[in-house]
């Protein structure tokens, strides 16, 4: 069943929802063209919690090894424990705890565009708080949300958390060495997220072994030309 | 850091969300005059997406063998697949879409609880949207909310997401099957839960191999009498 509630509670909560959502995508829009004026390219990197995203931005950092500035936004409820580990790889982190809170949003991302020292042509990866649900709706300025769904999570998460999915302009299926001890068919976890997004592209891919990198590396790239030559 | 937002709208936002959960707890409430009428004991299974939850109810209706009246309420965002699976049991399931929702409400349970015919001394399972932020503020009436923690979402869940993990009573560590093929520490998730909640109960188990089973099933039958009694 699809249960409609219609108190006057609920009322307002849409009506602020709405106007928390505009307020949101002009400071995007801000976010973007901060971005756009100095050739940044800015991934919002979504998922489960638990889905391995820190561990692949760790390997992406080490694999990258210097080639471009780069720098990490770290989302949590509470810890800076992601950022410590970013910044154990020698990259500029800050580490934004949301509290109460369940996404990040724009202004949180603005506020920590202005403590980074952003050079040209930088690659800024912001790692949102894991929740495959509240980060969909938030425009945070990037130029793509990255779904990140660890194999381990099961096939039909596509499906229950479309709003996701079809943000996303890049899946990738990651912890892919655990597949011989899983239940898990590949193929139908990418039948089902184009099912709801037929333009997704999909990587498969295991941070741990790194099997799978050279193709998240060779995206990146690929993406970060686009930009420039935007 | 720790952003604080200071728009207007933002107060709006504190307001509502305040006015909601007043008018939830409410609801929650009236469900649980509910249940302790007819001595039902309702639990409230909340976690990251895909951390087993569905299969482990599956495993155990089938392990309960149809020894007492039970039913499941199943809430996602999107799909009946929840439902479907735990109605080829043969228990009753009804399933919740909660569309753009982050969680279920006590209002939706109610609601659900209007078409379930529950005998007393029911075992009632609500599998709430997958999500360790937002179902924790929500009080569904239930006796007590159980936490699924996958072993291979690592170890530092419970400090990343502390509301979840201190509004738990029990913890089941889900997955441990998996165990040999990742880098995870039980003892150290163990201690982490306990930082944050030092009275969390904890059980380790495999859905899937059926490995702990029987401690949850035990805790369930400790809990059931409880209710009884109360």
């Amino acid at each position: 069943m699809q249960y409609r509630a219609t108190t006057q509670t609920e009322t307002r909560r849409v009506r602020v929802e709405r106007d928390l959502l505009a307020e949101n995508d002009a400071l995007g829009t801000e976010n973007r063209t901060f971005f756009a004026a100095r050739n940044i390219l800015a991934l919002n990197l979504v998922s489960s919690p638990g889905s391995g995203k820190t561990t692949l931005l760790v390997k992406t950092i080490i694999a990258l090894n210097g080639i471009r500035p780069l720098a990490v936004i770290e989302g949590d409820q509470q810890t800076d424990n992601d950022a410590e580990r970013i910044r154990a790889t020698g990259a500029q982190a800050i580490q934004i705890n949301t509290g109460k809170g369940c996404h990040l949003d724009a202004a949180m991302v603005g506020h920590a565009l202005e403590q980074l020292a952003l050079p040209e042509k930088s690659l800024l990866f912001i790692e949102n708080v894991g929740n495959l649900v509240c980060p969909a709706a938030f425009d945070l300025g990037d130029a793509a949300k990255v779904v990140v769904l660890s194999v381990t999570e099961g096939e039909d998460k596509p499906l229950k958390y479309p709003d996701m999915f079809r943000a996303a302009k890049l899946m990738l299926l990651n912890k892919c060495d655990l597949l011989p001890h899983l239940d898990f068919d590949v193929q139908l976890a990418v039948e089902y997220a184009r099912r709801v997004n037929p333009d997704i592209e999909i990587i498969q891919l295991s941070a741990k072994t790194g099997a799978g990198m050279e193709d998240w590396l060779a995206w990146l790239a690929r993406a970060q030309q686009s930009v420039a030559v935007a």
